[in-house]
């Protein structure tokens, strides 16, 4: 019998590779994406896609957040837009695309489902380098949630679920290079941040995706797609 | 103007101390309880007479988890019942009525309410003596979640977010006696966790409030009320 794993799944480009990269490694995954009245709720049609594709269950949490002090809740707020990467890489600040805590409420989600279902893995597509700069996607952030799940959990305590954040140190293009390896229809995987039906191409979602396309040498096939 | 905090109010006694400690601290609070799918309802009615005594406002976030893995939301499960205190302290097991990676999910909603509305503290009244085994309910786990909230939240990294859990070392009867001195109703306080609509006496934190009381040689008022 395979080990099972819940891989959190947005429906943009990471954790798709990050789905693709755990079934790879003999995982039975169960997938959760979590409608929590993002802008950008186009993404969880891309989940639903994109675990479809690959032969996996997706269950939707929806859990409402306060919709105050983000630009991805709160469309009375600017988001940033025209950033070149290297600009979001030097601001640093953190942007206020930036949503309270959410990996933390992710990651507490994936752990109670994980025990509930005798996982032993929780798989994250976080990763800092060409990423938005936010604090929840760093080493040190994820390696203290992992003593969360050691010390405050049953599964935890009894060594029998762990977290794992295969891309962290991955450039965009490179996690762009192993998912064309493992076959993840990227055509599917939304990234756009801004709410409309095409991607804007503006904001730091957009810019990051394009950017690590061009690196990678590939056409993005989203658009191909089109 | 009053610093603000978010205490997690589950209806019980140990949370309804732990907010009229905070009010005491000078916080203005803002309190949330999660409606999981508990057998015991019953308290979230309990968490809404405790915050309108206290005339703070509460929010309840409806979350189903998933309904296994433990006795608090399966009623096939069998509870445990008729275990002395000392019982349940020695039996160094954690009990079926513990939920798969709950406080981990309760402070992470809270850490995001927290962060939206301004708040500088995150209150929880876990305790572990005279408690039921949690492994959440540890010195250990707490302040590894407090490191999440340092690392993974913008407000933890701005030194303007943290958790308190004033009541970890205390024995039962030290927390009813610090309720009586900040004036809790605890006729409101409901602690069983059967699921009907009288406390059953036999489960293990029927027996845990019982014994404080004992000790505390105060009548538990709840009853008197009747």
């Amino acid at each position: 019998m395979k080990p099972k794993a819940v891989v959190l799944v947005s429906g943009g480009l990471d954790s798709a590779v990050t789905l693709y990269y755990a079934k790879d490694k003999g995982y039975e995954c169960r997938c959760l994406t979590i409608d929590y009245g993002q802008r950008h709720g186009r993404e969880i049609a891309a989940a639903f896609q994109l675990t479809k594709s690959a032969g996996v269950v997706l269950q939707v949490i929806e859990l409402p957040f306060l919709p105050k002090g983000s630009s991805l809740l709160d469309p009375e707020l600017k988001m940033p837009a025209g950033r070149t990467a290297e600009d979001i890489r030097n601001s640093g600040e953190i942007p206020n695309t930036y949503v309270p805590a959410r990996n933390t409420v992710f990651l507490s989600l994936a752990a109670s489902h994980a025990e509930a279902v005798g996982a032993s893995r929780i798989f994250i597509g976080a990763h800092y380098e060409d990423s938005s700069g936010y604090p929840d996607c760093r080493r040190e952030y994820l390696e203290a949630f992992n003593r969360v799940l050691e010390l405050g959990t049953k599964a935890g305590i009894e060594k029998r679920l762990s977290l794992e954040f295969p891309l962290l140190d991955k450039a965009k293009k490179d996690i762009i290079r192993l998912g064309l390896e493992l076959g993840v229809p990227f055509e599917y995987a939304w990234s756009c941040y801004s709410g409309g039906e095409e991607p804007c191409g503006e904001c730091d979602s957009c810019v990051l995706r394009a950017k690590g396309f061009k690196e990678a040498g590939i056409d993005d096939p989203f658009f191909g797609n089109k």
